[in-house]
């Protein structure tokens, strides 16, 4: 995982670069998101912003670097729904679950961010590659943990695996967004997930 | 779905055509499947067949129609495993888990190509757009009726309703795709979906 940052109060010139900062993150996630990181420009995100390539440049020194911003600034999002910092158990599945719900009826442009660049940073050449690797190792051993604890608590359905269910729950969450992005009358994120979830908990979501 | 062409026998200069057809899409499928179809040049894949451009585009006159093709091989590979033809039922499912498997063992740029496609191609603009909605409906719809018949074969566990473990199976196969890519080692796309299918089903796999 790329750290989070500590919270800070920006004041001054220097809230003014944070506000520039953040301008092009969000405009960087856009470009991604639509095009992929391949494909998308600095001069195309720099036109979203309606600042200069230098402008830009002078904020993120070059493409690499703006990919890890914007990887940092959805991991930041991500927390708000699932508390890492809390004991892993049935309530860290129920926020990943919110936090799906949340991503379809608010932030469609992170969930093709998210599907476009897994995609093309299962490449090992990608600049994202060892990111993603490392991030999933990460999710994976939350999720067994909270799996874990389920068990343990009773929670958890017989002969349910928790690293296997950990996997499964990563994979029916990458797998889901490729469908709702290609239709999103069709599909329900959440409710699938909770379908997904129900034969494997012997409690309520 | 691009129609599968029927079945010919080439000979002479029409076998040396079909030949040399068939490299330039192996080539487009190893292209794409590393770099996405937006990344992937004509010029690279030329390189890689030892042809020069103007012979590739004698073959396929545009990046798309390559594609196309690209696609529509992908496409008679996947009905070796699952027969589309035979009524849909618990075989249909058996055909899919044997497909992931052998795609797993002897097919890794076909799962590449697909994982990356079908995530760029989420895109409303991307030129296989219409052909992956349009895939997407027609498995969901070809799972539903397998679930349908499971179902009413005593074959599906209570409360499990065939057009979302349609969905699910989808999520699943395309999720476990990411994970897979990223650490090969680590996970086992048959095993894993297998694990997901077991709690929905009354009979052994």
């Amino acid at each position: 995982m790329i750290p989070t940052g500590t919270v800070r109060k920006p004041r001054g010139a220097y809230a003014k670069t944070a506000a520039r900062r953040r301008e092009i993150l969000e405009a960087g996630m856009d470009v991604f998101a639509t095009n992929g990181f391949r494909s998308g420009s600095i001069r195309e995100i720099a036109e979203v912003v309606g600042i200069s390539q230098a402008g830009l440049l002078h904020h993120f020194s070059n493409k690499n670097e703006l990919l890890a911003g914007v990887l940092e600034l959805r991991d930041d999002r991500a927390t708000e729904y699932v508390d890492t910092a809390a004991p892993a158990g049935i309530e860290t599945i129920r926020g990943f679950v919110r936090l799906i719900d949340y991503n379809a009826r608010e932030k469609p442009g992170l969930v093709e961010l998210h599907c476009v660049l897994s995609a093309e940073a299962t490449s090992p050449e990608h600049p994202a590659h060892d990111y993603f690797v490392r991030r999933y190792i990460w999710v994976e051993s939350f999720l067994t943990e909270a799996f874990t604890a389920m068990r343990d608590a009773g929670q958890l359905a017989a002969g349910i695996d928790p690293p296997s269910a950990a996997r499964g729950m990563i994979a029916m969450s990458d797998g889901l967004q490729v469908q709702w992005l290609l239709r999103r009358d069709a599909v329900d994120m959440a409710q699938e997930m909770s379908n997904y979830l129900r034969p494997l908990l012997t409690v309520a979501l």
